[in-house]
This record gives structure tokens, C-alpha cells and sequence, in this order.
């Protein structure tokens, strides 16, 4: 395949994942985030990329967010959400982070493949994008043809990306007002 | 609008900005990946991140790759590639690095909306992406429903995600093969 | 040498370094983080890390402080202050930090081994370290038998340590308070 | 108490703890890491930063030596190392990566507070230095006027930065070599 077939396939593999996600999950997760003092979001190898890349705009919102493992990340309380973005839901790292935030009473959303997994059972909110894992015990029943979690990975950008647009409409939000929040000193 | 009908818009987006990629701009920067002795990746922001994906995912290729700025990255030398990510092209620390690295003739290679920049003039290949920016002096023709830089960054994820599918065929790697490498200690 | 000749030499060179920094560029360093609305931490390297231990340290007393270059660091403005940590006060990246919090009319810090570098020229408050650098043009007078920036870097964590602790006095703040504070989701 | 009170406070702590530590655990570590083909390097917090600066040295002196979490890092094998700086011993994420480890019968080095831990129990090599932790369920006999884990952090970094200087005395190797692959690209 050329670069151009690959656009195509990609892109087109992105809509159909996209569009299997579960609006009330959605609307659940955005409610979690709207309800919750602060926001720490963690996540491993590539999904902890596009973790961060949400992260990133969140705070662009205005938002007091962190990422775990941070050297400014303070610590965790009852008042307070974890976003774990994990795809199999048994990241051993992960697991532990959402144990101790249940047993902080503190609310977790999953973004997973896997809702069955051992994150998603103690989650209060599990979004599910349909993708294959290369990791997960129970593959989606969706077929890619990209290498490893490449499907997930790219669908948690955008439908993390999407959460923001979602919630910049309810707040009225601007991209330009968000950007005076931009990092200055790179 | 809802979800469904953002996926639908994202990666209509997606999919038109990646097919005004020039696949011959491709074809010279995966010469220069493959012609490199090591490679280093950089990028600022969310461009950073997706920089860091496409880093993992030539790491799991068996290449031997850094991203500038984390702890086990050594000197760069004429042998070696620098990958830049940047929309702008004109990030105060990635064109200092541009020029470190031209120093030591090492290439240059540069993913961007904008390659009359200062880093575009500098690089031996230029990969353009066609998406809006909101730091770019010249914004892109291409029109997006996406605050800031979101479809430049997700194009940007894509390509080099679509990138290393190319690389793979070449080599007749298997995505099975590369997740021996993935790390397990996470 | 062994471990115990190792650790009396490098010990009697930290106190010597130590006994010269000069009280009244401490008082003043530390009059500019109190006067700070938020403070911005930057380093490059081995120096960075330390720079990193101090940003958590703060963190811990409950100021609101960012480490330049990580996700959740928003944009610096004219009521804060940036901490430079370099020992040649010379590494291309922090020059550009430095120079574009001056633009913005931000207070400046450098903590370094050469007062008279391109940041130190520029800075507000300027705290020397007097240890041996590989970068430096002009070398401290001090001799070490330790590799590199070592002394410079170990130095710093050491002096910043005590700055926290002078500020920790200052507010009647214990360790006890601050480890409310610490990280719970490692 | 004064910054130079301080200073003479602080580096007689350090002298104490260096000097309690036994140096025929440091000739076990050494032999660990010269008999290892990769090393690895975690550690959470503050000790994950004094990790990192270990990390950074070992690269300088031609190492491959990775630190987990970053995004070059790749599998762990048999015939790799894991050093483990941890005060407690009980860091949940760095229990879970020492267990992985063993299990892939690669060896495990400790430096800490607590040998007696979950991770000193299964480590093949453990370094103790004798500081107080703010953590560790059986505090060390040293008494600090430091808060926090502050003195454990600043011994790990010197003794890390001595067993650097141990291994290149063995290997005839100058800080001037080392500097060659110092990072030009910051």
C-alpha cells in the first residue's frame, strides 16, 4: 500500500471506531470531569502520550489538571477524578493508581478496549473504543490493519480531543481564548 | 454538535489533509531514516507527544532512536538524522536544535505546516501538512472546525504512524515481531 | 580511592562550596520566590533533575509552581518568576527561556557557576555556585576530583534543599504538613 | 538556623550516612552492573530524579542503560539489570517492576532506607543507606534535621555519583571521554 491508500484506510479505520463509541458513556465521562475538583490523568507507553495531549488542553481550558508521575502532581483526594487511558485495563502500574483512588473515594473513568478488565470493573465511568490489543486478554471484534495498538492509541486522541470540543460548547470556550493559556517559554 | 457528528468531521479533516500530503516529500524522509545511523526526534507541546509515539514505535522496529531532552540521549553526530515536529517551524528551542544539528551536518528532516520557516529553510527534507495554525505566521489554506493546532497534531500522529507501516513493509516487519521489543515493565 | 575516601573528599568539597555562596544573593533569591504569584523551574541535564527535586519541593509547601517543558505548564506571565538552573549559564534553550521572561517583564533567578554568562547578565537575582564546569568559558577557582558537573549539580540539590528548608522557617511550615501534599498514586 | 549553619548541618549528615554505608554491598552492586548486557534505572519521586542523574552517567560512559517510563525504553531481558532506588522499599509501581523483573530472572539491585521491604526481600543485591523516611514502616536509626526524604535523596545521589567514579577508576576512563557523549542538541 502507498501513503495515500494507507490515508484512506487509516482515516476510514478511525470512523467506524469512532463512531461504535457509546454517547451516554460519553455524557458520563464529560459529567465526571465537570463534577470533579481537580483532574489527574495517567496512562502507559503510547495511550500515556495521548493522555498527556489531553491533559495538555484540559489545563488550556483552565482547568486544574495533572498528569501522574509529574513532578508538580500533588496528591490525590476524594473530591478529585482519575482518567486512566489504558487498552487492555490491566496495566500493572494503572491498576494499583485506580485501586488507590477508589480507596480514596475519588471517582475513576476508563477509556479501554477491554471494560471487562480489572480497571474497568472498579470504574465509575468506562468509555470502550472497539480496537484490537495486542495486550488485551479479549481482543475487539474489530479488524485493523495496523501494528500493535495503533487503532486505539490514534481513537483515544481524537475521541479525547472531541471531549474537549464537547465540553469547550458547553462552556462557551474559544480556541483563541484557550491559547493565552499556551506555554511561553518553549 | 454531538459526538458522532465530530468523528464524522474529524476525520473527513484527517483524511483530506493527509491525501495533500506529497508523497514524494515521503519517499526522501523515510531515505533519510533508513540512510541514518541513529535518529533523534523532537517536537514542543502536543507535537512533542506525538514525536514521542512515532519515537516508541521506531524503537520497537529495533532502530536505534532518541528523543532530544530525555536522560539515556547522547551526542548527535554527522551520521545521525534530527526528525523536527513543528507546526510553525519556528519554535525558539527546535531551532536552536535545527541549527546544532546542520553545525555538525547532520540532516535535518521536518514535519510542518509551514516549510518557508526558519527550520523549513534549513532542513534537507520537508515534509508539509496542510492544516491551520495558530502560531504559524502563514496559516495553511485548509479550514478546521478544531481549536488550535488540534488536526496539524493529529495529522501529525497519523502520518508518522503511517510512516513506519511503510518502513515495515520495506523491512517485512511484523507488528508481532516489533511487540517483542515493547517494554514490560510497565 | 574507596567508598569512604570517596565520600569524605566529596562531602568536604560540597561544604566548601557550600560556605561560598554568598548569604545576600540567597536573601534575595528567595525575596523574589515569595514575591512570585507563580514560579517556573528550568534546567537542562543533571541539572535539571535537581531542578526538578526543588519544583517538587515547592509543590509540597503549596506554592503553585511548573516545571518548564512539562504538560500541565501554562503560559508565564509579568507577576511570576522563572529559576534557572545552569551551571555555564550558556545552554541555548534556557538563554531563550530567559530572554523571553525578561520580554514578558517577569523576574529572572540563576543559580550558576558563572554570573557573568548570557542569563546571568540578563538575570534579576543571580546565586553562584563556585565548582568547576566542562561547559564554562571562565572555570571556577575550586578544584574538585569529580567528574564533570558533578559538584555543580550536587551543589545545587544541596542549596536548594536549604533554601526550602530557610523558607519552610519563614512560614512555620513542618515536613509533616508538606508530606500531606506528597504524590499518593505512585 | 543560617544558610552556612545549614550548609555545615547538612553535609555532616551526609558525611555520617555515606560512611555507615558497607562497602561490600557496593562491590556486589558494581559486580551486577558490570555483568549485566542492559541496565535499567527506576525510582519514584525525588529518588526517581537522583535516578535519572545515575542514568545519565552510565550513558556517558558508554552504557546501554535505559530508565523505565521513557520512551526509548525497550523489554527487559535475563541478562539485564534492574537497579531500584526506593526509601521505603514499598513504592507500589516499583514493587510491581521488581517482581516482572525476577520473574524474567534478570537481577534486582536495591538502594534504600529498608532492606528488610517487599522489594530488599527479592532483590539480589541491596544497598542500604542509613536516613530517616517519611515512609518506610521501620525508620532508620539516623536522625536528620531535614524534612521529608531529603536525606536519603541528596546520600543516593552522591553514593550513585561515587560508584560512577568507583567503575571508571576500574576502567581507566576520564571525565573528558565521558563528555563526549554528552548531549549536544540542549
Amino acid at each position: 500500500m502507498n501513503l495515500h491508500e494507507y490515508s484512506d484506510a487509516v482515516t476510514h479505520e478511525l470512523n467506524k471506531a469512532l463512531n461504535q463509541i457509546d454517547p451516554k458513556s460519553v455524557d458520563r465521562m464529560i459529567e465526571a470531569l465537570e463534577g470533579a475538583d481537580e483532574i489527574f490523568v495517567c496512562g502507559a507507553g503510547r495511550s500515556g502520550f495521548m493522555a498527556r495531549a489531553f491533559t495538555m488542553r484540559l489545563m488550556h481550558m483552565g482547568r486544574k489538571v495533572y498528569l501522574v508521575g509529574e513532578t508538580v502532581t500533588p496528591n490525590l483526594r476524594q473530591s478529585d477524578v482519575l482518567v486512566v487511558c489504558s487498552g487492555s485495563g490491566e496495566t500493572k502500574s494503572l491498576v494499583s493508581m485506580a485501586q488507590k483512588a477508589k480507596s480514596l473515594d475519588a471517582k475513576v473513568v476508563l477509556v479501554t478496549i477491554n471494560p471487562e478488565s480489572t480497571i474497568g470493573k472498579l470504574a465509575d465511568v468506562c468509555v470502550r473504543i472497539n480496537a484490537p490489543s495486542p495486550k488485551a486478554a479479549k481482543e475487539g471484534d474489530l479488524k485493523s490493519i495496523q501494528p500493535m495498538g495503533n487503532l486505539f492509541e490514534q481513537s483515544l486522541l481524537l475521541y479525547l480531543d472531541i471531549c474537549v470540543m464537547l465540553m469547550m460548547e458547553k462552556k462557551n470556550l474559544t480556541g483563541s481564548e484557550m491559547f493565552t493559556r499556551h506555554a511561553n517559554l518553549e
